[in-house]
């Protein structure tokens, strides 16, 4: 019997006690003890004789509690319990992304040390075995990138935009009533969640740590619904990306954006709230895995399944040359890859304007590839009004020198979104 | 050290040597004899020292040696050299399908005697780390239902044909010259490679064994251009799709088929020679996994995750509750859940037919959903002519009186494919 105590009691964790009580996988673990905040308030579903307990030690520090399991959310508290759990010798299965993505070197560092596992498959695209395959299946292979969509409520907003032509703002307000968003939405629509998960699969895929807060990142929160609708006029589809590739010099190209992505890309087709992520290997070419992201479901099995494999002893221990203690990549300069670029600029609805701004980009030697200045309802004279660019491949530098002249014009850039080739 | 035997040295074996010479990852591992026809021919790659030699004794009763590697292709004489490793307590890794859909709960079985592990994530759809997945990360699950596009060549096929309106007999040719189909195309155009597949992931996902020969079978060579082209006008694509569900009374119903799915089906956007598969399940929702299904380095790659597995000591060691061991299922008869179907019919030339063969399935109680006669070049009186028809929800059974009916008239049934509704 493997013994576990529980961090956590909040929607995930009664997922899992759910899913314990019934599944018969997990005959041979039994919860001994739930860290929660109020130990008064009744929670039903627990076995008998499992203590309910406000104090972290009453778990970690328990000799006959085999296994700490860490749902608390949020870093510093949930750093607290782990590392002192790790500490005491107990495996670990946390589903806490932000925990690992900020202090994973230095827990992965402990867990080596006590020579015990630290299960991390529900921290990332819950309901996709993701963490296990990149650990497995894929260990016998040289990973050359790495891109995904791993945020399900941006994703389910720009599919809802895509699909019923609604504004951001009108699908955002949908999203929040039927909880695919949070009453503030800002850690998922500016990409901060999603950078934190592109971290950790990095870490894996690349073999070395990759820090979160060193990777270049934007959201979906400037986006309307008219980029959506000209993207897709052009055959593409816009999708919050984490991307990350080893660049010609060994470096890591890593972002976290949206991007214009080809219809037949295997991404575009991800909806809704489901997550997708594409591997592409010298060995086995181009794997993806889809399905959901997030969920108390999903997360509780894959939860499951990392608790199963530390019962069975099957658990990888971490050692020296864990991705995460294997120093930090350098984080190159994906600014230099050229790319083709999608932009939405609001510029005077006056005579003169595209002649001017087509000069700009011809001056930085920028070719472009359409220019579309949609009709607009008759504006008051001076008032800004969008043209849309695409350009022709180029660098993101020279770009940015255009950007500036313009925003020198006092005009704005309000969009800029790298086009991507397949 | 961990050190191999390995049995075949064609295609799939030199890459295997490539790559165990290039990665990293194999450093703990050494090839020490190989198993050919011909000892003599020169064997390039292999480590100075390696024994080439065509007894497979050599490899099965070298205790020096750790693991055999079975890349001989067949089922018997796989066979003997598989069951006498493991006989003689070696661990085995298998590429081999036939082998396993076969013979899988006797090598099992012996596995589990010897307390060896047998390992074969290379033996279906390679490049996809699926068998790892239904038995790890999905293990803690409760699987529903399975789908799976598992033949690359006909998937190369109905791609071709689909987006260059191309004759099946055209790809076919076109697809032989370049690699993707064989000189005799039966195998996979019949469907018999596909049930295989279907055969051990059914196994593997319903946690009993599932016999290749009980599950009912089709291929692709009945179809024609004008069946996918009809298909996409109406919203679907056609797909040869290895399925298996539970159905209400536990059973489980089987099938590998030509189906048609909606565009929008996840399984319909899998292009050319890359593999699917779609698995629901009670917690993770609904994971789609997709990539390569065949081809020297991602075979290459998955045999040599198993071998790491085995090197590791993290290998499964097969125990009496192994899928293969726990007894077979009752296949359940699939023509009782209710379907829409697609049929083209070849019917006479004459005025009077439509009639005639609208009120046969109106006596069958069969209600149509479409009927379309195409245009065709003036034929001489009496031949026959194509009519394309697609009915509401119906029994298979039911069709089948119709089917029988019509043949009774000597009209021909040409193609009968079921809808797929999700």
């Amino acid at each position: 019997m493997t013994t576990i105590g529980l961090a956590g009691a909040g929607t995930i964790g009664s997922g899992l006690i759910r899913l314990l009580n019934t599944s018969p996988a997990a005959r041979s673990l039994r919860i001994k003890a739930v860290l929660v905040r109020d130990a008064a308030r009744p929670r039903p579903g627990l076995p008998v004789g499992t203590l309910v307990t406000a104090r972290s030690q009453d778990l970690t520090d328990d000799p006959g509690i085999d296994v700490v399991v860490e749902l608390l959310g949020g870093v510093d508290e949930a750093f607290r319990v782990v590392s002192r759990a790790l500490a005491q010798g107990k495996a670990v299965v946390t589903a806490n992304k932000n925990l690992l993505a900020e202090r994973g070197p230095e827990l992965f560092a402990l867990a080596a040390k006590h020579r015990v596992p630290l299960g991390f498959e529900a921290s990332v695209c819950a309901g996709i075995p993701i963490i296990r395959t990149l650990q497995e299946a894929l260990r016998a292979d040289r990973i050359t990138a790495l891109e995904g969509i791993v945020n399900g409520t941006t994703n389910y907003l720009l599919t809802r935009m895509s699909e019923e032509r609604a504004s951001y703002q009108d699908c955002l307000a949908d999203a929040q009533r039927l909880g695919f968003a949070e009453p503030d939405p800002d850690y998922d629509v500016s990409g901060k969640d999603a950078v934190c998960k592109a971290g950790i699969l990095a870490t894996l895929a690349f073999g070395a740590y990759v820090d979160f807060r060193k990777i270049p990142t934007s959201g979906i929160d400037t986006l309307e619904l008219e980029d959506v609708r000209q993207a897709e006029a052009m055959g593409y589809r816009i999708k919050l990306l984490a991307a990350a590739r080893r660049s010609a010099d060994d470096q890591l190209d890593a972002e976290v954006a949206a991007v214009l992505l080809p219809l037949e890309h295997p991404l575009a087709s991800i909806r809704m709230e489901y997550n997708g992520v594409l591997v592409d290997s010298e060995g086995l070419v181009r794997t993806l895995l889809s399905g959901k992201g997030a969920g108390p479901a999903p997360t509780a099995v894959s939860i499951l399944a990392d608790l199963l494999d530390i019962a069975e002893g099957r658990a990888r221990i971490p050692g020296a040359e864990h991705p995460f203690l294997a120093g930090a990549f350098d984080l190159g300069n994906r600014q230099s890859t050229p790319s083709r670029y999608y932009l939405r600029l609001a510029v005077p609805d006056r005579s003169g304007t595209l002649a001017q701004v087509a000069g700009l980009f011809a001056r930085h030697d920028i070719s472009l590839a359409s220019v579309l200045q949609p009709e607009v309802p008759d504006t008051a004279g001076g008032s800004l009004v969008p043209l849309i660019l695409t350009t022709h491949s180029t660098s993101r530098g020279r770009l940015d020198l255009v950007l500036a002249a313009l925003a020198a014009e006092g005009w704005g850039r309000s969009v800029v979104l790298r086009i991507q080739e397949n």
